[in-house]
């Protein structure tokens, strides 16, 4: 703050979808309409209120119920005009508190509301100006690396995420084929929407809530990055089936985010050349990747290796939306995508910082030509002891998933992941051994 | 828009969390970065990330992929600045889409973003004014009454919301109790947070989700409105539990609101006289309200009637934490709380107009003296076409829930229980008659 010139900053909003907010109150539960204020050099306080006012107590944080400032007192004297009402209530509570000079203004709110608000509130001479931060906001700053408790709550929704994902992948191969589809036992095809009810009750019975879905994506829709799949699709064999998977601690908290990419009984060809070069670049990727590097020299480094493998890339042409033309990956925390960004432009100052916690989500897409997409993401840790990147939840990169009472091809699919596996096993042992 | 002077809206932000963007959108579940925009008297199009291309056409409305304005481009020209580059993509699309003139802007957003931005693109020359609206809102006007397909969508949810808390009072009733506290066939005390695992798992099989929580409070903690209740304590018997649950559609969507008050086994006469007097207000209001009455009236007169009962309320006393210090309710739609509002305040203009969702949720709260607090919530529909208050989702009003295996007690707490609403039925016959 001191370096911002800030003399006070002001969080306001609920602590539910407003990550600064859920922050620096500490994750309680606080509601609409709540202000949090930190002046320079000291600890925050909440207003709320007197509803809130044991909810907001569990922030530990010394807290004020709002009726001291005479919000209806002051509606009143300014005949129901709610604006200039709330000037004056914010007014009153800068005076009571002291805080003057320049206070920067945080958490999600109706931005038309702010704008008139902020507009109203600076035109007058209450020896407070209040600003806004586009970009490397002091949040931005605090969020970028992670505290090794903040590290242990990622590592936890990460266990229990891939414990999902493990049940989802039984789950499916627990199901017979019938006419190229998974049925269930009285004969109708399971669905992608029977898949993911399933989903949210694994989450539910493991602590996690999914507000922002799920994507099961199969075949065409898998090729477009963020089609979450439709409800009422059968699920074909030989398809891609893109599961991405971004839970967070239940009641609001820490993000994952992780995706595999699965065939079930076999995989074409075609698909299984670009989930081989999907899978090098992975690991040629994380092989390289060093403490305090640029992300953006990664997104290029992607770029080079999938066009390298035939494929077209936004780093040659930015507006293709095939083959590869996503952001390698971002960080994670209270958001499912924050600081660091992966992008290649040119200032992107954006390193793998010592304690960052990033995805690394490599894929290749295309809808039309194939009807199909392939994902593979991670969630790694940049530990700040060794200087090296780890992987906060560990699984299967297994391409073919088998189909009960369906051997043969099966034993084909699997040999063919197999051989994959053993090709990535004996590079990370070849890693292993350079590193030693 | 044309009374407001505006020439185009702009919405901005994810779908979730969003009622602007929802709304317009229609449910579309597009992400961060969408932008949609309506020129007056035109349609409204989205812009999104190639990758939200297939989840944006499903709202039915023409899609823009936003790489067309070439951000990466832009940033490479700005070297990285990305306040100047997201200026510049503002401009491009203004200018590529004919937009010119005052151009509102709404969305649920980081306010400091917006302040940044708006500020930098204000004090360019490009033909475009953005301003932002504090109250009254062109989405408030909107959303103030509902039309036909948004009441059956309130209607489905409170029909499912019911069935939960129809389920949680069986499963209550279905434990035996032990030294005052409810307890599982083990033998320890049922506590709090089973009590909302059950309800978490309902609310799923329904297609339900609660993003802000419930609250389940006993004794001290139903004294204090919005305490959610602690997830560790043991429901006791005599005690009340104020139990507010406000789920969603799944996915998000409408929202319900809706709150009980038990005593499971028996009440204390101070409880029970507590509740009558909410009961008899509740009612009393309800057969008072009529089609386009203000709603601070019946604020007013529920401050009357509870202090005729002895009780105090912040008509009298703004600051007051006990008694009745609320709003007697709120509108509901896309968020839990919205317009139209209940406050006392002089120039209130909102009324119960036709076609408006309200809730209707008088209370009394006595966390210090006697460690209690109650609640009653129902949500109403002004029918427009009959001009009466319709209640979206009935249930039972009984304040004692039976405990198995004492009955003694149970027939007390029933016979005091059944003689409230032997009365309530009087009274409800009464005013059929009189509307005969």
């Amino acid at each position: 703050m001191a370096e911002r010139n800030f003399d006070a900053l002001v969080v306001t909003g609920p602590a539910i979808d407003n990550p600064a907010m859920y922050y620096l109150a500490n994750g309680a539960r606080v509601g609409e309409g709540t202000v949090l204020i930190r002046k320079r050099g000291e600890s925050p306080l909440l207003i709320v209120s007197p509803f809130e006012r044991d909810e907001a107590a569990k922030s530990g944080l010394p807290v004020i119920n709002d009726n001291k400032y005479g919000w209806l007192d002051i509606l009143n004297e300014e005949h129901g005009h709610r604006l200039r009402a709330a000037v004056r209530e914010w007014e009153a509570i800068f005076a009571d508190l002291g805080v003057r000079g320049m206070v920067a203004l945080y958490g999600r709110e109706e931005q038309g509301r702010t704008m008139a608000l902020v507009e109203e509130f600076n035109a007058r001479r209450n020896g407070v100006q209040l600003v806004g931060e586009f970009a490397d906001t002091v949040f931005e700053a605090a969020w970028t690396t992670k505290g090794p408790e903040e590290v242990e709550r990622i590592r936890s929704v990460g266990a229990r995420t891939v414990t999902v994902v493990g049940n989802t992948a039984e789950f499916l191969s627990s199901h017979r084929a019938a006419k190229g589809v998974l049925v269930k036992r009285d004969g109708s095809p399971l669905t992608i929407g029977d898949v993911k009810r399933e989903i949210r009750r694994w989450e539910l019975e493991l602590g996690l809530e999914d507000p922002e879905g799920v994507i099961f994506a199969i075949g065409r829709d898998a090729g477009v990055p963020h089609s979450q799949g439709e409800d009422d699709e059968p699920i074909a064999l030989g398809k891609t089936i893109v599961f991405d998977i971004f839970p967070r601690e239940a009641g609001g908290g820490y993000y994952f985010d992780f995706t595999r990419t699965w065939c079930l009984d076999f995989a074409p060809p075609q698909v299984e050349k670009a989930y081989r070069d999907v899978m090098d670049t992975f690991e040629a990727l994380l092989a390289g990747m060093k403490m305090n590097d640029l992300c953006r020299i990664h997104q290029l480094r992607t770029c080079q290796l999938l066009e390298d493998r035939g494929h077209p890339t936004r780093c040659s042409n930015h507006n293709t939306t095939k083959g590869y033309f996503g952001s390698l990956g971002h960080g994670i925390g209270l958001s499912v995508h924050e600081r660091p960004y992966f992008s290649e432009y040119e200032g992107n100052p954006d390193a793998i910082a010592p304690g960052c916690v990033v995805t690394i989500e490599p894929g290749l897409y295309y809808p039309d030509d194939g009807g199909f997409g392939i994902r593979i993401e991670d969630c790694l840790w940049m530990n700040p002891a060794t200087g090296r990147l780890e992987t906060l939840a560990d699984y299967s990169k297994e391409l073919v998933l088998p189909v009960k009472g369906r051997k043969s091809r099966v034993t084909s699919g699997k040999e063919k992941s197999q051989l994959l596996r053993a090709k990535s096993s004996k590079r990370t042992a070849k890693r292993k051994r350079a590193r030693a």
